[in-house]
């Protein structure tokens, strides 16, 4: 492999500004080959005036022309290799097995943008044909049908290098709609953000696409993300990260003079009930099921499940029991930074410290803090220090959850009115338990984007029927995914063409449908 | 009729304050009937008290209770007659034809969206099956369907006092898809409100409907509307109104902890674009139909076309003259009320007040100011002053409009990229001109939600295909519409059932789809 060049990838162009940063093995501390330089705000002007150049061509191109593009980012990124999967090991401490399969998630979920940019029908055409002789009034002939917003800010998220990063959903529902790009790198992979951005790179060149719909750059703290999203020629953001890093690009985009749809995804606690006769007949399933999901990517996933709600009881007893030697036997491994790791630290602590939480279980192994080490912890607490204790209900990225031993099913009910929005809900029940719970679906139906139902909320599809965004502050805008074919909805806006002339209209709008789209006319949907 | 009591609907029960204020006829001056009762913090209280303990029972209505509902609610409305008319009549000075129509209007859209609840496909249901063999990993089933937001506040319009206000499209779209709605009516036909409030009041009891699901409150300033938006139990909010009301409405939604989505409809200048062949081929026909559009309803409608661009020359010297004559003629009439022409005086003068605007054409009769007239006025300038003066790209709400002299079509490129975002814009063109006008198209779809081709903004089709929204300031969010079948997209979310046994799963998303919905199965399309 070519060493790493640290550069900013500048529309066609591969920018140098002088300070550089590198990053060290969140492993042992070493520090990794590559030195990235820090785009300067005209590396970012330059960016924005390219992507706005790119935008018009970029949505003429057809379909079937962005599908080809998307699918030449997909080979491309499996061109890299091995190299790929080593430097995100290597960056973020992830395991060679998960990195592979978010690589093969990452290009399904290209090649299934692709399906959609050819298919078309995203853009949902619909046609009103005019009525000339109606009374009192005609009815003019109207049109309507989807583009592209323009530019979108995309910001690589740190536990997903791949799939929700340079070449991750964000982006790839942006392209596949025609918006040009401008991703703003992770700061804890810049390796594996350059060798993506290499790669969607070559595609652009391959199959000529404007040179402005792709940019990448390096920056430190927010400085450069705050630029691009208080830009004018910026019409949309995707954020995966930290509620307070959402939430100041969702106050900087409100705060334009134009403000701009934010899509952020941000915080999470994922709450499990397990309702009676479940724990009863099962408990030790669960434990380790629980188990399994909470420290699975060292508990680095937004969809964590990081409280647990369980009634009082001899079945809970012996799910502690259970639970205890599930969460001892986990080994410690690397957090994706040592940051990453110092604020699992700081959040842990400040839910540990809350009178009324104590430590219920904890990994036997001791966790090596040199070699970024975080152990599993299952704290404990009761229905009346959750409700009354905010700190309870924060989300802790890391594996850390907490076990909230409630008294009745009552009780279960007020502290799933007490949670935030949520990405996801699990609830675990027999067919008994289920039928009674009728009222709990739907409290938590109203607080989350996704339930589950005896499983676990790790494992998200990249499919038809996939929601991943809830209510605040799970993400920014509960009416959105950024998950699934679904995503692509985030940027794009309806036109309304009245009375234009059929040979002037974009093809999706002609009478003759020579798109074969199925579209919606008179208010009847078919490929007409 | 029996006398208006004034009082605001909480729920079922009418409430009074102690401190009221009445409203004068426009036309007069003379106080009208009605002394209203201004709400109070405890009565808004009251009204998000009772629309929290509706939004559950509201939404699991069936489709058809629903559609019932709406149904009443515009049967009740016309069971008003001629008495609600007169109301609106007195109160804002419109037309007893055009209130008429907009009555048909607003009954219609109540139908339209009644039809949309009793057919039910609005939920968008989404499934895909599991695959237990799949290889790394199962597949669980996964199904997805849009729920109801929640409370959703809606701010009655000013200019239409039935089709945007108390029962207008922003309440029929919450409505239908099981919303509850707290209206706060606008100051200015508060008679008109209560009368349409009474019918929907009616209407709830009638249908069974919980009484939580239909507030209006009187307000003053924006006071009661703040409190509203404010409140962690509000989870959208409609609005149609002024840019700065709208902004005021945004950012507090916006600084919420869990910010909501807010659908502001607040200004536009509906760009009219008159290309050379068109201008020197009927220059008369298109004055008239200017002047028409920009003084119907006193110049009082969202898509008022407050801009005119045209090439300079002899064909716009005859245009001038013919604008000039039609303008001449156009008779004064009292505008919405008092502060309304106020509003449209000062706004008027700061366009004239700007060095390089002068007046082009103004009616001949004098505008009666003590019966709050306004007048025509078309304003003129040039590119150049139109580029630098950001005065001459302001909506002046009433009728007011300006006319730009290019020198060429780059320069009248130039002007169309300076333009704001905008409901419409329109372009006057032969086939030829159309044929060469490809890139203006382009620009203005970036810049507009409905593009009108040889027609005028004004008029607004309640459709499939109709988009009124655009981005910014047009409205607060690009990628809906406030008119149309699709403006119920606004308040409804997706969420996502994982493994839910089928006889759990609500009907929209069980394997017989007991419903007939149209749904998505496996990416496929249809009533399966």
């Amino acid at each position: 492999m070519a060493p790493l060049h640290g550069l900013n990838f500048v529309a066609s162009a591969l920018r140098k500004s002088g300070r550089t940063f590198a990053v060290s093995s969140p492993v042992d501390g070493n520090l990794l080959d590559g030195k990235f330089q820090l785009a300067r705000p005209i590396d970012a002007e330059e960016a924005l005036a390219a992507a706005e150049s790119a935008a018009g061509p970029f949505a003429r191109m057809t379909g079937a022309e962005r599908a080809a593009f998307l699918e030449r980012v997909a080979e491309e990124i499996l061109a890299l290799g091995d190299a790929l999967i080593e430097r995100a090991a290597a960056e973020t401490a992830l395991p060679v097995a998960r990195l592979t399969g978010e690589r093969g998630r990452t290009v399904g979920q290209l090649r299934l943008f692709a399906a959609a940019a050819r298919e078309g029908s995203w853009v949902d055409a619909r046609i009103d044909r005019a009525q000339p002789d109606r009374q009192p009034l005609p009815r003019p002939d109207l049109r309507r049908m989807k583009l592209p917003l323009g530019p979108v800010v995309v910001f690589g998220s740190s536990n997903f290098p791949l799939a929700f990063s340079v070449a991750g959903g964000d982006t790839a529902s942006a392209l596949c709609t025609g918006n040009p790009v401008i991703v703003k790198a992770h700061r804890g992979h810049p390796g594996t953000s350059e060798l993506v951005a290499g790669a969607i790179r070559s595609a652009v060149d391959a199959c000529g696409v404007p040179s402005g719909v792709f940019s990448m750059l390096h920056g430190e703290g927010n400085v450069i993300g705050v630029q691009l999203v208080k830009d004018s020629r910026v019409k949309a953001v995707g954020f995966t990260g930290s509620r307070a890093g959402g939430r100041a690009l969702m106050t900087a985009a409100a705060a334009r003079p134009d403000p701009i749809p934010v899509f952020a995804e941000m915080s999470s606690c994922n709450p499990l009930f397990v309702l009676p006769e479940a724990l009863a007949t099962r408990s030790g399933t669960i434990a380790e099921g629980f188990r399994n999901s909470m420290t699975l990517g060292v508990g680095q996933f937004c969809t964590k499940p990081g409280i647990l709600i369980a009634v009082e009881g001899e079945s809970l007893a012996r799910f502690r029991k259970e639970l205890a030697a599930a969460v001892a036997a986990a080994a410690p491994a690397p957090m994706l930074t040592a940051e990453i790791l110092r604020e699992y630290d700081a959040h842990r602590e400040a839910l540990l410290g809350v009178a009324g939480v104590r430590v219920l279980a904890q990994a036997e192994a001791a966790a090596d803090a040199a070699h970024s080490q975080a152990a599993a912890v299952v704290a404990e607490t009761d229905a009346a220090t959750f409700l009354t204790q905010p700190q309870c209900s924060e989300e802790v990225f890391g594996p850390c959850s907490l076990l909230v031993a409630v008294h009745d099913l009552a009780e279960m009910r007020a502290v799933a009115r007490r949670l935030d929005g949520q990405l996801t809900a699990t609830i675990h029940g027999t067919d008994a338990d289920l039928e009674e719970a009728a009222d709990l679906f739907e409290l938590l139906a109203g607080q989350a984007g996704r339930l589950i139902v005896n499983g676990y909320p790790t494992g998200v599809e990249v499919c038809h029927a996939m929601q991943h965004g809830g209510p605040s502050p799970a993400t920014s805008d509960s009416r959105f995914t950024s998950v699934g074919t679904a995503a692509l909805e985030r940027f794009i806006r309806p036109v309304c063409l009245q009375d234009m002339p059929d040979r002037l209209l974009p093809p999706a709008l002609q009478n003759a449908n020579p798109l074969g789209l199925e579209r919606i006319v008179e208010g009847v949907r078919g490929r007409h």
